[in-house]
């Protein structure tokens, strides 16, 4: 069930994101296939997911939050993009591909992050999503917060000035709380708040994402040690070469392990008493830390 | 008087933009000192002037105005930064410093940047704006707009693809409108929003922002032959050196003049006859064309 729920957002985000470049003019193609290319280079499609299946736990139509998952897949597509860049991490693969900087060329990918973070924001405050006027501006109030400096850019700040020394577990677990927790509890949140849900059931649905943000980054920690290349799509071990401090690292790899799980049964004491059918999004905080790529 | 608002604007803004990075905790103190250094390095400050001096006129206070112009502002700040790297214009000097990706680091640069883009969403999306709902949202669309890919980003694409080559002037006039004219006219509109008068006023308001925009870069154009270093603040001729299309170059020096001319009737014209006092805005114009950097 879970599997087959997982690729029907991808399809579906897929979908979307490629009808919405459909309807973006060819004024500038090079920067618009950039754009493209980035945010349609593949990937699990974490944060559209939880948008679709909290959003639809919560009796939203699918069609009803194409825009928030497509918004929030164009800020984490940006941020590859960004990090990519040889004067940031150097990759030249990403999910086996070669990264925009190298399938284009630096400046257009620096151009291609910064209008794909535009789009982002353009998307969630469109007419016609069917959301009230508050709703959106909180759509949008949420998505900067969590995108910024208070969120994922400053994780990213973080994570550059820890390359090459050891931080202790305390700050590693503020650097992953931000630079891929604040964007995947903001995916629940957007969905949170298209649902207008009460406040008690929210703050739960926020303990889960906050769990599940940080379980990811974990495992994805884990299978930098133990996973290979042709999985990952990146050089395995590619984090421990680069120096950075990681989970298993600081804790051995059983003691990641048992982070990630203690993690997961956060998420799913959190979800328990929701009056909602929460096995999807149970299910899928289980596969966030069983997953192989 | 003009050069009396001119420099009250810049104070205003400058105080109120150290005033946002004081309320900003230390958490990523060399990211904050970038993003910091990189929208206090000074500058004309021609897209505030525009929010404060458009939304006076039309009978807003000033403190309703700051966040607006602080938005606007940083959009304008990230553009530069950004432009500035190494792959894009690689500039080492801004208004006579060190441009951000030299007083810090290039990823340093990159990121605050981002982190300036984010920042401008969530200052104009604020609580406590004291504008409806509906207006902020408008007021993230347009902002949204006129930097995204179809503005500002869309711009710097065809600044890209036209370097090394000449190109025609009309397609001269469309880069320049999408790279300034884009984000100058949007403080125009932000400010029509913020104080939501009729939609033929509004017209007016916009057409005079469209000329200035345009006349902006034709002056730049202009100046780049005629200014000294010491006066731009960068290398005189850089645009020459660099071969781009420039006004000058295309209609000769004259030609550009007469264009600049041009376009100012047009913005006096299209505010003459609007039932507010205009002389400041209509000083404004002609200082676009006439300065000296």
């Amino acid at each position: 069930m879970l599997t087959e729920a997982i690729n029907r957002c991808q399809q579906r985000i897929n979908q979307h994101l490629s009808t919405i470049f459909d309807a973006i003019p060819e004024n500038e193609p090079r920067l618009k296939a950039a754009m493209r290319y980035g945010v349609l280079l593949g990937g699990k499609r974490v944060r559209p997911f939880l948008v679709y299946s909290v959003g639809e736990m919560l009796g939203l139509k699918t069609e009803q939050l194409d825009d928030c998952a497509a918004a929030i897949e164009c800020i984490h597509a940006y941020s590859l993009i960004h990090d990519d860049l040889p004067a940031m991490d150097n990759d030249e693969l990403r999910r086996g591909q070669p990264t925009v900087h190298v399938a284009f060329n630096e400046a257009t990918a620096i151009l291609a992050g910064d209008a794909l973070q535009t789009l982002a924001f353009e998307l969630i405050s469109q007419h016609d999503s069917g959301f009230s006027a508050s709703q959106q501006l909180h759509m949008v109030q949420v998505l900067a917060k969590a995108s910024g400096y208070l969120g994922m850019c400053g994780g990213q700040a973080l994570d550059l000035a820890a390359t090459d020394h050891e931080i202790p577990l305390a700050e590693l677990t503020r650097l992953h709380r931000l630079k891929t927790g604040a964007l995947i509890s903001c995916a629940v949140e957007l969905a949170v708040i298209a649902a207008d849900i009460a406040d008690t059931e929210k703050r739960q649905l926020m303990i889960y994402a906050d769990a599940i943000g940080l379980a990811f980054q974990v495992q994805d920690d884990i299978l930098d040690i133990i996973g290979s290349t042709e999985e990952l799509g990146k050089p395995q071990g590619s984090d421990t070469r680069a120096n950075k401090s990681t989970y298993p690292r600081l804790l051995g790899l059983e003691g990641a392990k048992a982070t990630a799980e203690k993690l997961l049964q956060e998420a799913l004491s959190a979800i328990g008493n929701l009056p909602y059918n929460s096995r999807l999004i149970a299910e899928f905080a289980r596969y966030i830390i069983e997953r192989r790529v």
